[in-house]
């Protein structure tokens, strides 16, 4: 299995400025969240990539991939419909192909050579199956994320068969059928926000948005337990970290992250001391006239 | 003298997608750069603000400033001709009162209770005449900023007559005729990014604009150096701190400012300390394993 061709999904209507927002990457080039995403994806082997956007995004998104931009294809998500959905609407042009799948409102910084991605299409490339990344995540933030239950594969460190996929359990359900032997106490694998999918998984997500009525919101993590149902199905523990712009804050950790991760390490670590320091300063300034 | 009217200038190409960026303010709350800047101006009094725009830009502007869209008037700048040009579009909306200019890149961060605008306002309204914000600044770093020469008012902490500005003076230049006695040795007074003027100004760049070339570039400091040979003109040590965010890493400067100066302080130093430990982690688990 080589895999060509990636899909990012970027629709969703509070999220869509994301990928728009200016970041220094680690080399020191200021770029946009969409162009990291990009690159992250290239750095697979990918050839083109399908960015899922609201109507009308499209030339903002594509100014802000720059010189990257021949490289997409655009689809339009007409209606807010879920994320399931979303990816369901690169059918066509996924066609018969296994695709490297990222969200548009994550960036990755990894711990190894490879970048997150990488390891991640390595792994689906030596597997010849689909391959969803995750991390162990602690059982009091499972209401965020999809969550997958199975087991290790015999001699393989970081890699799970995936026999349950279930969208933001309760620690009840989780404890029930999503436990990991092996894993910390407490903890449970969750989505690392990159999948690699055969096209099963567009059949899946195409019965579900014609059995649905016109406006039925369509998730993911239900096609993907049905895909663990009929194929073999495994998960990867990704060797970095997650960084979900969307959070409050989320912007600052994902550029505070790359730049302690990159060129500028030492520029910004003293930059964050001054400013630490002009602020007790100014504190004591504060406090000195009150 | 009452300031009820304010002009941003955010026409510049390479700076317009800057106000559109995504930050969290003092308060907490998720605001474009350009809502963090319409509250710094109305916090002085003002009433409305125009916005100088390169075409095209005023729908996402005008989506960036939320709930504040409606006070706002656009004017374009249809050529890039220069900074003097740029305010000087704005001749029509201004009419002949005083205002409040301030540049769309810049964010502020007060020492006191009074929001920086708010400082420079309260200082024009008393003294009746234009008063440009400084701040003190190196020599090294004279090159980037229009200074200011003259003498500091008499009785006034910070306050100072202003006789002569130069634009990006050279050492030498600054030595020559920019010295002010009882500044630090080695320091002159850099513009701050925010001015009140009087209607003279546009009157100054209008002469300039019908006297260039129609495609001559109109800067503001020569226009501000006739102002000071016209008309009182007084310099203001605003008790803050500008963030350019136009230079690299501009934003995250900004960003980590503006939560250090906010609600969420104690939490963006827990999260800062945390990045910094699993940054360390990262390394030894590199050098465990190489």
């Amino acid at each position: 299995m080589t895999i060509r061709k990636a899909v990012i999904t970027a629709a969703a209507r509070s999220q869509h400025a994301l990928p728009l927002q200016a970041l220094v990457d680690r080399d020191g080039q200021q770029k946009s969240a969409l162009k990291i995403i990009l690159e992250e994806a290239l750095s697979t082997g990918v050839e083109t990539i399908c960015l899922v956007v609201s109507p009308g995004d499209q030339s903002s998104y594509a100014a802000a991939a720059g010189d990257l931009a021949p490289r997409l294809h655009f689809v339009e998500q007409s209606q807010p419909r879920g994320y399931g959905h979303a990816l369901s609407c690169a059918r066509s042009y996924v066609k018969d192909d296994p695709f490297l799948h990222l969200v548009g409102d994550h960036l990755y910084v990894s711990q190894q050579k490879a970048r997150c991605a990488r390891q991640l299409v390595q792994a689906a490339e030596a597997e010849a199956c689909s391959v969803s990344g995750v991390q162990p995540t602690r059982e009091n933030v499972l209401t965020y994320y999809g969550t997958v239950g199975g087991r290790r594969v015999a001699g393989q460190n970081h890699l799970y068969e995936i026999e349950n996929v279930v969208e933001k359990p309760t620690p009840t359900e989780a404890e029930q059928t999503l436990i990991i032997p092996g894993l910390r106490a407490g903890h449970y694998l969750c989505f690392f926000g990159m999948h690699v999918l055969t096209p099963t998984v567009m059949e899946i997500l195409d019965e579900q948005v014609k059995s649905a009525s016109p406006t039925g919101r369509i998730e993911l993590s239900p096609a993907l337990a049905k895909l663990a149902s009929k194929e073999r199905y495994l998960a990867l523990e990704v060797q970095g970290t997650r960084y979900n712009l969307g959070l409050r804050y989320g912007l600052l950790q994902a550029q505070l992250a790359l730049a302690l991760d990159g060129n500028d390490r030492e520029e910004i670590l003293a930059q964050m001391v001054e400013l630490l320091a002009a602020r007790e300063r100014s504190q004591l300034n504060h406090e000195s006239h009150s």
